[in-house]
């Protein structure tokens, strides 16, 4: 009678169970431990990571890296031997940073010190002359709103300057408390009368290195806008304390004319339900700085380790498995939209939608949400086979997606956002310091195994009620 | 009537409850996020390891390193206003490692090539003239042992070359399953003969950092020996798949005579049951090899954290809580068994002891063992206020303790080993790369965290059943 080793947990306990006398839970437990052998022995992510980010580097929509991504992943793909591999195109912005930012602050007591900053994304550039300014503290939008009713922000520089709040375990829960100053910060100042905006860069850490990322200017209020780091802005503060201080920055930043650029899409077609699509996905596209090895480099090649993890397993799933790498979620979501919008079209049903945007970290698990009028109903189905995840201490609770398949609620699946160890997240997050070194490679290979094990599970049991 | 925010969890859900209304566990969940913000915003354990790091430096048993720790942690512990602090003494070895190691392979077709190395803590040196002899790989004591039998070893350096099983889950499964070979194997080849040793460093990566580690001879075997990376040992292997291959390797190593060292106690005596020790600890010794960041300057900095963070919140326990600063955990335990017998002469009695000696990384709980005859009812003891640990993702499980406390399982306590979790740790482990830069400040920040949660639950229920 052959013999099975039940696949040895946390304290490595084990002990021997025949054929027959498996249950379809001790038939999933192994297949999961097989999909995670195969991701940390292995899986390809960590080398499709490398060529992304060493060899392509930053692919920021419209430029030759994103298309260079969309070019490689493609034929990466196509190794793969799925049913069909293709790309979706999309109508993305253009912007461009130009030549490398300056921003000193100058005082009377200090002098001139420079502050290491980058140009916000989508923000216009000051001309060859930059701009220069009175700097007028802000803790909040509403403080600066009130602040421009007064009529104080006329030519003046605003500085955002809400720090990250430490004691949130989650650092993306602090993020979310703190980026509404760089989205709406700067359009905020410019219908007051700022001349310019500076922000405190989105991290937890003290260091001094600027994080980018997109602002948004409403009703065409518009002003040139720096991040600086946060030891910039702690010594900003502390000059604020003594004297009125002015800062001086120049930006080269522009938005070009829009480029069509593409979703990178493969799927294997489902055995007994080709119209239950279940989606794994990351973006393609990253910030200009770094080359976007956390974000999303690794939710990439997650979603597609996804898909070479299966196949190596030679598992043929009941439903289709879906891959998309999306292009343009750092400022736009025109791929997002663009794959709705053609799904929609064609009543396609994503019967669940996966997204990695949150980096190459140790997995825990996953956040999911869905249509009010189903998500609870759905969301018990899965109690039933979390004990399997819960054995890899990976948890699913509710919670947001990603900005990527969140697109697709109308839809009424469940959409689910990986969810890695998050603290050292925002060291990284829109830097140059988001490069492959700062990837742990089993860190990454951890990532695939989870969303495969989940794919597998969803597969096999589906979401009906 | 006054306002509570009850602490946001996982999903950033609050809601408000009045003082009346609050639960023992609503009270416990409030302390615990006191305690984490604390942790997060004003613990003191990183600074105290970038002194540790890069002020001292590495600290093996009988080195200044390890004197000027005693001396810097004793002062430390000084300010944090416990009732007492004093140094325990203990005879530590003081093995030196002397002038930097050389390992070159030599064979007709490759001709000379060097090999990344470290000779192994304890090991004898080579002399000035170094070893030279045909390699003999094998893949297990097992095999070296065989082919010892067979006179195979004679004259001959043994390469030990199993590798990390990489699809255990936790690394230190994998590190398990790898490290006789280090720890007995320079032994084995010496009992049949060979002239030296070399083993393929522990670690899960592929790089080129070798790991030092104890050795330990037994019935006078000895022979000299040497960790070489993992490329040089995947080079070793595959130069051994064309031809015979010999190996120059020399060590200046050596035993010194034995040195009076300490550990470093400090205690805050129990106001109701003060004859309930609960000890939080972790090791001052490192290799000298790197500064000992994570193995174990985290742990003694989590361990001091604890007391601080208690201090800081001005929380009076009902038992003793001690911090203990264990010396010459690395090659040899003389602080544990001098600490053990002079607790056990007192009629001492631990209630509980917490080792933190698996690095600074990001908590996932801890593990817990205890003498056979209490560990079942005592564990059930946890399970009531588990749940408030695991509102921080934080489990506990059985398991093993750590090297230093597990010695004190004859007072019948439970004792706990902290885990975090253990991706990276084997990157760094015993190498010159276990550096300040490797840790991150809010994942050591949230161990000591954990630690302080689990002390204040394991103070306020006690272990009674």
């Amino acid at each position: 009678m052959k013999k099975y080793l039940l696949f040895p947990l946390f304290l490595g306990i084990c002990f021997t169970l025949s054929a027959q006398d498996m249950s379809e839970s001790d038939k999933d437990a192994f297949f999961i431990k097989d999909i995670f052998s195969t991701a940390l022995t292995e899986g390809q992510g960590n080398d499709w990571l490398m060529y992304l980010t060493k060899e392509i580097g930053g692919r920021l929509s419209g430029s030759p890296g994103a298309a260079a991504a969309v070019e490689y992943t493609r034929q990466m793909l196509d190794t793969l031997g799925m049913d069909r591999v293709w790309l979706q195109p999309c109508e993305v912005p253009h912007w461009v940073r130009g030549e490398k930012e300056v921003c000193r602050m100058v005082s009377e007591r200090m002098g001139s010190v420079e502050l290491a900053c980058l140009a916000l994304g989508n923000s216009i550039g000051t001309g060859p002359g930059g701009v220069s300014g009175e700097v007028v503290p802000a803790m909040s939008l509403d403080e600066a709103e009130e602040l421009g009713k007064a009529g104080k922000l006329k030519g003046k520089i605003v500085f955002y300057n809400r720090p990250f709040d430490q004691t949130r375990i989650s650092t993306f829960a602090a993020y979310g408390g703190a980026v509404d100053q760089r989205v709406y910060g700067p359009t905020m100042a410019a219908k007051y009368g700022a001349i310019g905006a500076v922000v405190r860069s989105m991290t937890n850490k003290t260091d001094d290195v600027p994080h980018t990322g997109s602002t948004v200017y409403r009703d065409g209020h518009e002003c040139p806008a720096v991040a600086i780091s946060t030891k910039a802005a702690d010594l900003l503060t502390e000059a604020l304390k003594h004297e009125k201080v002015k800062v001086f920055f120049k930006t080269d930043s522009k938005n070009l004319e829009n480029k069509i650029s593409y979703n990178v899409i493969g799927e294997i077609k489902g055995s007994e339900k080709p119209d239950e699509i279940i989606l794994v996905s990351g973006h393609l596209d990253s910030w200009d700085v770094g080359t976007g090895a956390h974000d999303d480099g690794a939710g990439c090649v997650h979603a597609m380790d996804v898909i070479y993890i299966l196949k190596k397993l030679n598992y043929k799933p009941k439903r289709t498995i879906r891959c998309v790498l999306y292009m343009n979620e750092e400022n736009g979501g025109a791929g997002a939209y663009a794959y709705r919008d053609s799904s929609d079209l064609k009543k396609e049903f994503h019967m669940a939608a996966i997204e990695s945007d949150r980096g190459g970290f140790t997995p825990r698990g996953f956040t999911v949400e869905g249509d009010d009028s189903i998500f609870e109903e759905k969301f018990k189905l899965l109690i039933k086979w979390m004990p399997l995840l819960e054995a890899y201490d990976l948890s699913i609770k509710p919670g947001g997606s990603g900005a990527d398949v969140s697109k697709l609620k109308g839809q009424k699946g469940l959409l689910f956002g990986f969810l890695p160890d998050s603290q050292r997240y925002f060291d990284y997050h829109h830097t140059a310091v988001d490069a492959p070194d700062v990837v742990n490679k089993r860190e990454l290979q951890l990532g695939a195994g989870a969303i495969t094990a989940l794919v597998y599970l969803l597969d096999k049991y589906g979401l009906e009620y």
